[in-house]
């Protein structure tokens, strides 16, 4: 089975509001093995709407459209509908009671121009609204199953929920797509594919790819498999066989950070971290206490921003940060040991570094930074450039991610 | 003139990534007055993207397609514009030069697999790409002028601003739309929407809307002059305008964050900044260090996550914390007196609370937060609560500019 996602409006086609809703749809639709060769938006047209049903409808089993429901001019997926279909629109009364109903409920009263709402290509079913005032459309048309929802994300998914799923799930026999993306960190995205380049060669079940991000590299895997359990056992096989492959170079799955898979490590050893910051400002503190549960390992960060800072609350002396500068070997070496024993830590991570854009020079240019880690054993200092052509949020963001991994590393992930 | 904006990628059709280079190109070349009938996203299937280029190209005068240049085998978008142009792919050897030569300024080896982002259509452009590995194809199919550039968001926009837009500027005679967003905090959607209904109903130029993300409800207007100056004129009327009913509520324009506005308010005054978290983790600290230049007024950031941070950190008294919970009016008050001292600067921030999803109970919910703030005139505590419906990353965001946005006040904003 396959389907075609269509959002409608104006404010999608300007780049005013990000289209959500079709990744949304497309993630649920994937889920019950339907396929989905591409997403269309279009501007608030009936012409080039009623274009994209028919021209849909003639393609593909399932046409799933959100948006142009609203009770204002510009909202015409109705109309479109009932021409791509060849039919009139007609009055329900029943929904402009519901309509009303609605607004009553509120303490309003229900403006003229929501009767619109109530309008119905002749022949197609009504789905009720539980959120908002706009009722659905389900409807055939061509060889496909069309349905209209809302373009308010909260209203579109109940109604996704409540109505299209299990049509959709009678249709399929429920999920059969098994999906799941491993993440990597420590190595470029032509490395990962030159090491499972047959996988991803593969044309067929299951398929496999490759995204960037920051510096993570993820390892997408979708399966299909005449049902669920088979879709599984097809997915485990290909997963566990790319994990093989990359070794230690996969921290986690899905939602997970370096973050998660940092404190998996420190709770299942019984450790406790540290940070102290320069040039990051926090972001690591933020990004380790973005995990619930982070009060069991992290006990203390300490952003030293200004040299007073560091020297005020970790005791590196003046002296030497003027000798090498606040960004040096030196100074990342102090930071580090000085907040893992005053700190009462088992590990420790210390960053200083030139985030840019200004503060660079030949010497010390933007992207230059150096990370301290400690733990009982002593400390190491490693020195990165993250390339003058990064903007200052993406060096934070790498300089980051790097420490984070450095210690997921020691922590014999 | 009319775009088609195409993006590939099965990340997107299966709805792993949500595609935000459609909003972005579309933004920018509505600036122009160019027309975008609709985007088009196609999953990487090779027919399929030849097909959608074509199409494209069949009826409008500009096809931006972003994605499908990387070095895999799913990256099909340089072979799909040869099959839509008729023509072989070519290597360019410089170009094969310039790659190996982005890895070697990294210390490291072109992987083989790199060579095929070296293949263009014959009788293409190469546009070079800045930032990364992949050049983009400027070809003429059609009808069209078809620009392909990297998926990765950054290279997108880099590529845009250095090749594509200058094309377009000649095409079009450059920018005749004018968009201002102007950033509010304190007020509700629709208290905001109360105050500027009559400019939001206006059906013409220049144009009004609201959106919200945060607790911070942003203003957009939109002119269209028949040329830059009337339509700046335009938009600085209404803009003003929406100052003036908007008062304080303002806190910044378009790329302006609260930490921008904060910041710009520390530096006219001369004022220095300290923050003592708990509950957000670090985040205040990394919001201002965003900001480059922070340094000139941020000192030291402490996240005295566990109760022992806060007691040695800054001597909060075990006995408070244990009478009052470390959730409490009483600690957030010890946490920005001791800060604001020892770090000895003009204004202090602190934070505690529940930032869920467990640790909450009847006296202490999730989204119970104490935020402190202290000047030489002493300090003043305040209790929010920010509802059990929002995430942990919700609570901890809105923590963190409900804090700057005090700051911001107090700062005489």
């Amino acid at each position: 089975m396959e389907a075609v996602i269509l959002s409608i409006g104006n404010e999608i086609t300007t780049g005013q509001t990000v289209d959500t809703n079709s990744a949304w749809l497309s993630r649920q639709v994937s889920e019950l093995g339907i396929r989905i060769p591409r997403h269309v938006t279009v501007a608030d047209d009936l012409e080039a709407i009623r274009e994209e049903i028919e021209q849909a409808a003639r393609k593909t089993d399932l046409v799933l459209v959100t948006g142009g429901l609203g009770p204002t001019e510009d909202d015409l997926s109705r109309q479109a509908l009932a021409a791509a279909m060849g039919v009139d629109l007609e009055v329900r009364e029943e929904h402009v009671e519901r309509i009303r109903a609605f607004f009553t409920a509120r303490g309003r009263q229900m403006p003229e121009s929501n009767r619109t709402q109530a309008l119905f290509p002749a022949g197609s079913e009504a789905i009720d609204n539980t959120c908002g005032t706009a009722p659905g459309i389900k409807a055939v048309c061509g060889r496909a199953t069309v349905f209209v929802m809302p373009g308010v994300p909260r209203e579109m998914q109940e109604m996704y929920r409540l109505a299209v799923r299990p049509f959709l799930v009678r249709k399929t026999g429920g999920t059969r797509m098994q999906a799941v993306t491993l993440h990597t960190f420590g190595a470029g995205e032509s490395d990962i594919g030159d090491l499972i380049r047959d996988l991803m060669d593969r044309k067929h079940n299951p398929t496999v790819g490759t995204t960037a991000k920051q510096g993570v590299i993820s390892v997408r895997i979708h399966s299909y498999g005449r049902n669920q359990d088979e879709s599984r056992l097809l997915l485990e096989e290909t997963a566990a066989e790319v994990r093989k492959r990359l070794g230690t170079l996969v921290f986690g799955q899905d939602e997970d950070t370096l973050a998660h898979a940092v404190g998996r490590l420190l709770i299942a050893k019984r450790k406790t971290l540290a940070t102290a910051e320069s040039c990051t400002g926090g972001l690591i503190a933020k990004l380790i206490t973005d995990v619930p549960g982070s009060s069991d390992y992290f006990r203390q960060g300490l952003v030293t921003y200004a040299n007073e800072a560091k020297t005020r609350l970790l005791g590196v002396p003046a002296g030497l940060i003027q000798k090498y500068g606040a960004v040096s070997h030196e100074v990342a070496e102090a930071l580090v040991t000085e907040i893992r024993l005053r700190g009462e830590v088992d590990y420790a991570i210390s960053v200083t570094g030139v985030a840019g854009p200004g503060g660079g020079n030949a010497q010390k240019p933007v992207g230059l930074v150096y990370i301290g880690l400690a733990d009982a054993t002593g400390c190491e200092v490693t020195r990165h450039l993250f390339g003058e052509h990064l903007t200052r949020a993406e060096i934070r963001e790498r300089t980051a991610w790097t420490a984070l991994n450095r210690l997921r590393l020691s922590l014999g992930a």
